[in-house]
């Protein structure tokens, strides 16, 4: 997507060949800089404190890691380092785990010299599947929004479609396009009137710092709201649909995302508004039935909540304390959305019911 | 309740029997202030900038300023501007018009220089009503909790009861004690261990910023959370009770309460969990049935979204932007809980129902 008019990705490989570079997400909104990654440290780094997020985005970041590890030292010892220091970077997304399974896979029979090449061919396919992904979730979501924009015609007349989304599941949050993001941008690209809710999402505030700024470079119309506010608009007729992203899906059709998304989808249900989820394959693990008690969820440090940055009058980016000194904070990242409070999951093969049944008939490969 | 040792009511008159001294909210938690409000126009700035806010204390702080008004002017003409002005500060919370409708009952049959001692002994009384109203529901609700951790007791051991609360219903929201948290402090200091999870409450913050100064300055035990958080911890039953004050509660028991309540009480009946509501009879609208069609809701200024103060690095409370240039807010400052969701409402004559029939079972004058 474009950013002062120049295409970006989040991630891309560096004309030497050698090292990767990324936008840097903490900055945003307020000041647009990317960072090198040279080091595998550079890449656990830039996973852990953030930089880059969003579960495609970590797992394409993890697999060029260990293409960094390998150009220092292509043996099997530096690939399992590689493999065990970026699978614990961050614990929730399950991408993570599926790309590094896909790159170790690729590098087991390459050897040498050859290996440092295969390592960066793989993680370049690992990109740009991600974003062929994302282009096919966005056309299939574009169709669902223009059926609801359709029926709303019909009972309201001419009004956007209002979409509400948590967190950020946008261009940012994978390589190019999004994942929830993705079917807002491809029906307002086509025309399709839109206007987006866009949930703050404490304690990170990626919504109001990630969504808010990408809706805006793009041109879509939106609005920043506290995550307490999304019930009450629904309860009265202010939102039409909801879609988020996904950072592990498990096989019955239960959805891991940010902190907050199981609340909307509980408002939701109570007014009848649907609540879709936008995850491409490499999200989904297949070996998990209960997402409520099998799937590990992330603890940050307290600090993220009980601290909030943002732009000075001085045009200085600080942080301020909010909280009295004092009191504790708890910081849980990411919460389980049952499938039944889900009405479909968009993926890149098309929209399946949330549910084992309906997660094999899109992808039968793993029926059995 | 005490601050630094010394005990305060959050509103009283001060010696000179002609001015009022209210602890200016709007500083908490990094300063500690009150301001002396002298005029009419003072206590309308009060309530609109939120130095004071909480539907009881809201109630009270409108009748000082009639008597405010009645220094200066003892006439009905002042007596109806000041009506008409302290009406409109805020929307929401229907004590206002109740303490008002008050102050006017009694000030009816009295004229000249008589007129502004009665103001000040009628505000005085609604005052002491509260109190005394705010220590019933601590009495009773404490009843409830102390059942609550019985059963916990028998079922998981000695562990606190984990009481989840929302905005501030503490002694800050009211003259002194609190709705919500009168009976966390009442089961505290009968010695019943509990410890309470404090939602921070965007966009005003009033959970970290009010409760969470509240409680720990009482010593009482808590975490500050963000206001995604809770659903998790309920569907991992780290949440016992939940329990939070009410702006306007319908004659059908639906409760008008801060943006995002609705959200936590989808998640408690959910999980089986418990969701009181505490509130003087002052907070209810006896003339309403149907909370989400019937009551106003205000909508505030859309920098509360946008920014959020603190305290920066060098002991000065600042405030930074949140949001990216030119992203718009909304903010909406209510939500409505319908009654379907409400365990209980504890009122100062005990629990009730939420519904027609459990609140007139309780206030048997307001049947037919």
């Amino acid at each position: 997507m474009k950013v002062g008019g120049k295409a970006y990705r989040t991630i891309w490989q560096r004309e030497d060949g050698r090292t990767v570079e990324i936008i840097d997400q903490t900055r945003l909104p307020h000041e647009f800089v990317t960072v090198v990654l040279r080091t595998l440290d550079d890449a656990v780094h830039a996973i852990r404190s953030m930089q880059v997020r969003g579960a495609p985005l970590i797992g394409v970041a993890a697999a060029y890691g260990v293409c960094l590890a390998l150009g220092v030292d292509e043996s099997d010892e530096s690939l399992n380092a590689a493999y065990a220091a970026l699978l614990a970077s961050r614990p929730t997304a399950i991408n993570l785990r599926w790309a590094l399974g896909t790159m170790r896979g690729a590098l087991s029979g390459a050897v040498g010299d050859d290996r440092v090449a295969v390592a960066y061919e793989t993680a370049a396919r690992i990109a740009d599947d991600d974003v062929a992904s994302c282009k096919a979730i966005g056309e299939h979501g574009a169709e669902l929004f223009a059926e609801l924009a359709r029926d709303k015609k019909e009972q309201k007349g001419a009004e956007p479609l209002n979409i509400l989304t948590h967190c950020n599941a946008g261009w940012l949050a994978t390589v190019d396009y999004g994942t929830a993001l993705a079917p807002v941008y491809t029906a307002f690209d086509a025309g399709l009137p839109v206007h987006v809710w866009v949930d703050e999402t404490r304690p990170r505030n990626q919504g109001a710092s990630l969504t808010a700024w990408e809706l805006g470079q793009h041109g879509v119309p939106h609005t920043v709201i506290a995550d307490n506010a999304g019930g009450h608009l629904m309860q009265h007729g202010r939102v039409d649909v909801c879609i988020t992203g996904s950072d592990r899906t498990t096989g019955s059709g239960d959805v891991c995302n940010k902190i907050g998304t199981y609340l909307k989808a509980l408002a939701a249900q109570d007014n009848g508004v649907p609540f879709y989820v936008a995850l491409p394959h490499s999200t989904i693990d297949w070996c998990l039935s209960d997402g409520i008690a099998e799937i590990p969820i992330e603890e940050r440090d307290q600090r993220e909540v009980t601290h909030i940055s943002g732009l000075g009058e001085d045009g200085s980016v600080i942080e301020v304390q909010v909280t009295p000194q004092g009191s504790p904070a708890a910081n849980v990242a990411f919460d389980v959305t049952p499938a039944r409070l889900v009405t479909g999951l968009i993926t890149e093969r098309g929209v399946a019911d949330a549910s084992a049944e309906g997660l094999v008939a899109l992808y039968p490969e793993r029926a059995g």
